[in-house]
């Protein structure tokens, strides 16, 4: 049995797998992490190897919490991986992209394929139909969008995310929905066009926090849950087991 | 003569105007706004009109100056305009939207347009060819989102402006230079591309401090220098002045 431990900016996710098989999925906030996880083991004690992929709020103490029972592995950019990483910088590539592009390899082998994560940043991920990961882009997702009108300009307000009923929005708070909203969208797509001109045969994987609000709105995407990442973070870990 | 005072966020601007033609045009700190303006005065001693639009930065003592010696009109939302609006919360329309939309009815009447104004923000503005104005939207400008990546997540450095080589940035600067600028771009295209399904006839001004970075990558829009802004405010002074 494997131990998922994914550490997002605002939750932490447990995910226990029997295999390929996610048989136990819990979330909650960095202060329980102590708690939860004496609860986790009492409930599978079978658990032999765990991988943590952190984007680094996770405190030494906590990982040898962790370590004193299991075998682990951190993700980072040392980590062998199921793919080719032509990334210029890896040191600086994203547990969360690299988890990614893995359960793109698992799920999709050879086969060419844009990951796009609408999170609260939107991020591109490509990797070829020879297991080649080439890179992406990162723009800001739509709550950065909405916050940042408001952060960083002097008179715009604070809107929560909603669906503008039209392009032509008719009042300020109409405008700033239709800005955000549809301009992620018109992104997304021209962002994927642009790469079917390269790659006619493309995969589009859309997953992340926004993805079920954006999935219906796009042109050609598969939607993926929080679970893909999860599976590309086992794919990894059996990778390294063997 | 009329006299144009522009103030941005960054920068006050003074035009002069004679008749429709722009004689003189100085763009200074908003510290030097007395000095200035009597330079200007002394240099145009027949100047009669003045139209300021300002974000409100400028203090009431400021305009004052310029009331002594001028008849001034103080742009708002309750100002007289040369077209029909139907924006629902007019209070909230910013000035430079209204200057932007005048100088639209001025230099293109009687067509559908859709001005694209790229700095801070990125606000569209819809105009009919009835001289309706129905409003648009409002997203982060270029500066903002490199901004909004660096100030609003964790890891992310802030870079400058620059245009990307290609779409697939492959370390993380150019897959940030990727996100924004290509981002801005096919957002831009796909909303210009969705009003055009109901307008095919549409003209697209492209103004703003990034209008010149972006021209020559979109697909059909006129480039229009910031004089264009000035001269709606002009044609707005020019109209309460009959």
């Amino acid at each position: 049995m494997n131990l998922i431990v994914d550490v997002g900016n605002t939750f932490v996710k447990f995910a226990v797998y029997k295999n390929a098989d996610l048989i136990h999925k819990i979330s909650f906030e960095l202060s329980e992490f102590k708690k939860q996880y004496q609860v986790l083991k009492t409930e599978f004690p079978n658990i032999k190897s765990a991988i943590i992929s952190s984007v680094g709020r996770l405190s030494k103490s906590q990982i040898e919490i962790i370590k004193e029972d299991i075998d682990v592995i951190e993700l980072s950019y040392k980590t062998k991986l199921p793919f080719k990483n032509s990334y210029k910088t890896p040191k600086t590539l994203g547990v969360d992209r690299i988890a990614l592009v893995s359960a793109s390899v698992n799920q999709f082998p050879d086969k060419n394929v844009l990951i796009i994560d609408a999170g609260t940043c939107i991020t591109y991920d490509f990797i070829t139909d020879k297991n080649d990961y080439l890179g992406g882009a990162i723009s800001p997702g739509i709550r950065l969008r909405y916050k940042s009108l408001n952060n960083l300009t002097a008179n715009l307000p604070l809107l929560d995310t909603n669906q503008p009923k039209t392009i032509i929005g008719n009042s300020t708070e109409s405008s700033i929905h239709s800005g955000v909203v549809f301009g992620v969208i018109k992104e997304i797509d021209g962002v994927v066009d642009q790469y079917q001109l390269k790659y006619p045969d493309l995969t589009v994987i859309l997953t992340g926090g926004d993805a079920k609000f954006l999935s219906n709105q796009l042109k050609n995407s598969i939607f993926a849950n929080s679970n893909f990442l999860l599976g590309g973070l086992n794919f990894i870990l059996d990778f390294n087991s063997k």
